[in-house]
């Protein structure tokens, strides 16, 4: 299946990027990422047009890569600067892609220039918010992004597959709900009554051993998903407003048909500041997104064998609408793009 | 080329079959074994209908296992018999495999499941017979099961490859003849005089250094082959009540078109239940088939390149006759199951 | 691509071959190579006719590799002189290879057998010139054998991407020529004046920081490269007699379609006999080739995925044209060969 092409898409956490050039394939591009001598993001094609080498393996000149082949150098246009066997004329030069930093992410625009509107960029207003302190982290998925979102949406998951996030020995009950509004598909994981879990426990303290939880998905296309995650007492009324806060982005983009970028932030409401309270949130949903989901969407993935999911004929359960949902948008949006 | 569906197959040796789920794969279907809480074995399609999560990876709950991923649990019969998310109605299932224990190891049927008759298993009467004493073994093998019978078919290969079971120095004859009885192609491999080997002298005290040998192999499609071994002194008349009898099997299941699961077990009516005595023969009979035997077919199957043997017109000496006669077996046998 | 098949191609370096069976792959085909009781190079066709095993897993008896699965023994012509299981006939046989050794290579034809002309042999006069002391070297390439030719026919990239044999910041000019002689396709590559290099300080006691280089590469067809290095005091004249002289032949047969064995040479005309300088240059010389120019053909070929250069429409840049020269008369005789 072809890939969303006009669109913003996660390239790196504003943070992991500097000086040094980064190659990072994004819907089967090679591109190479670097801060120019002002701290500004650059994003060209990795492929010198020349012989083909990968432009990351080089080195900055000024604010221009050079091949590290034959020396050909590309500025942040793309345009070559120095050409060391002749003249550096306009007809060298490799694709510049359009970045944007905003809300601590360096987003990529991958369809055509012209229409590389900031706009366009999701808006993740958790992540201005100064209450929230945040830890953020990256994942190499073996899987396709539609699988992420697929994971992501259907959170009833998480009590099968993430002891730090569900006690498996809970059975207290879960309503999932799921709804559309404007461009997004928003499912809703509540749970009146559940048992504390060791996220909640690190988060929270004197946390009750029952606790209300209200965790609610919003997903728009092609695959970004914000997640607000509230506990409170049991049975609480007014999740709106939970004592402890807990806001996710998870920020997908296509590698290749078989593999996924996911940029994961996570923030808190609560003990913000505090280095070994980060440290344990941010481990302890590393290991869940690495040691669980991942290995679960790569043993998937490999089963398909290049099939497409609905070829497969999958058993389809309510707690899957929203994927459902989700899945016949991005065939939707393909489409007229293609058109 | 296609596999015989119609047919038990050896699935795992019942000594090491227990509760904890294992993944194998038999004619390129992904199965799950396991046993229940009477000790029964089961076997199930290894793929959930809902996600195609491995259900090996998930865990049993009475008789029942859960898929790892969102919990839908099946019960032996295949049945979806717990559903967290709605009911477990008959429409949701797997497959289940009819499995029978037989000769100590567990048989499964891949065909059509009315036509799994216990009947049709192979008679493996020397491994019922308590003059023997048994060590099994399990080999995987990178190559076509039809490799493997190749192999076996023709034991000339031994005093080439196998210097534990063959003293490559011995010159005395070999006389090698094949025959077909019903259902069954037989090779029998017949030295009056040879060479006393590493295996021999562990198992026969104050063996001569030159004894007689007398090795039939019986095989029956798909790729069930049963082998008596006999040793006695130079010349003896009445090989068939030889001093040392060392009955073995090779029992094979396809687990795609170039790997295969080898299960072999070798018997000996000498030293029966010295416990080192079946060390060294375990591990002299291992070292030959997983040092030599496999690394030699494995390195044919890459040779092969996804083409037929015959596509490939061998050179056929006097020897492939029986490993000839065994394929032409085959071909008739799929070629009536696919009619 | 197809390959030029009727060529002789280098297969070993004589120093590198003796009695031990050595396995190779040469144009797709898989080749064994050994030398027999008198020390003469054999090439037989690696493959056993009967079941297709590897005859360089065997042993030598006599003159006669025995393939190591049923015994059959293949003579230094190809015919099989042992049987063990019947008649050694003379339909039972291996491609025979004719080979030559000269200039301390053993060369393969691997095209029609009478076409074998030994004066077809790429004359390499260096090798034969008592004043040079050599150092030999193999390395496997993950690459095309035309995209180590581009490499070679083009050093404009020694000052991008090898320290030791051009100073990274060395900005004295570079004259690259190119011409064609005969069967020939001619790089020159001149710099009066040149930053004295770690090779070249390994080689010149006293070598002044600036001295002046003339490099001439020459191709011929399907791919060997020899060398002329010439150092010597700044803006020196006449080069063709210069102080330092290290000659290289570059001798390279396609493995496969993405493969390519790299022999090379390297002599000198200086510090002749002293170990430690040899090794100095010999380690200087496969660091540049291993670890510096392999990865980079490597990761172009892994680009090209399965494309042709031209097909890819390169930027084609006047230090391509040798390189460019060089792809047109292989497509020239590939068509000739197959007309």
């Amino acid at each position: 299946m072809p890939f969303i092409r006009e669109s913003w898409y996660p390239a790196s956490w504003s943070s992991s990027l500097g000086a040094e050039p980064v190659a990072r394939t994004f819907l089967g591009e090679e591109v190479v990422l670097y801060r120019d001598s002002q701290g500004t993001a650059v994003a060209l094609s990795n492929i010198c047009p020349h012989r083909f080498a990968a432009l990351a393996k080089g080195k900055l000149h000024g604010d221009a890569i050079a091949c590290p082949y034959h020396g050909l150098r590309f500025g942040p246009d793309g345009r070559c600067v120095h050409n060391p066997h002749g003249p550096a004329t306009g007809a060298i030069r490799v694709r510049s892609y359009s970045l944007v930093e905003r809300h601590g992410m360096v987003w990529i625009w991958m369809g055509q220039a012209e229409n590389a509107d900031p706009a366009k960029i999701p808006v993740l207003s958790a992540r201005e918010d100064a209450q929230f302190d945040w830890v953020e982290g990256y994942l190499h998925v073996e899987g396709n992004y539609q699988l992420v979102i697929d994971n992501l949406l259907d959170l009833t998951h998480v009590e099968f597959l993430h002891p730090f996030l569900a006690d498996p020995s809970d059975t207290f009950p879960t309503e999932v709900t799921c709804h559309e509004e404007g461009e997004q598909v928003i499912s809703q994981y509540n749970r009146p009554q559940c048992k504390r879990t060791p996220l909640v426990a690190g988060l929270w303290n004197d946390a009750p051993e029952v606790i209300s939880l209200l965790s609610v998905m919003r997903w728009q296309a092609p695959a970004n998903l914000v997640q607000r995650n509230c506990f409170d007492v049991a049975r609480h009324a007014d999740m709106a407003n939970a004592h402890v806060q807990v806001p996710f982005c998870h920020l997908l983009t296509p590698e290749t048909e078989t593999t996924t970028h996911y940029f994961w932030a996570g923030g808190r409401n609560q003990l913000q500041g505090v280095p070994a309270v980060s440290e344990g949130f941010r481990l302890g949903v590393e290991g869940a997104f690495k040691n669980e989901d991942e290995p679960m969407i790569a043993d998937v993935q490999g089963r398909m064998k290049g099939r497409e999911l609905f070829d497969m004929k999958p058993l389809l359960l309510p707690i899957d609408k929203s994927a459902v949902l989700a899945r016949r948008r991005v065939s939707a949006l393909l489409k007229a793009e293609l058109a």
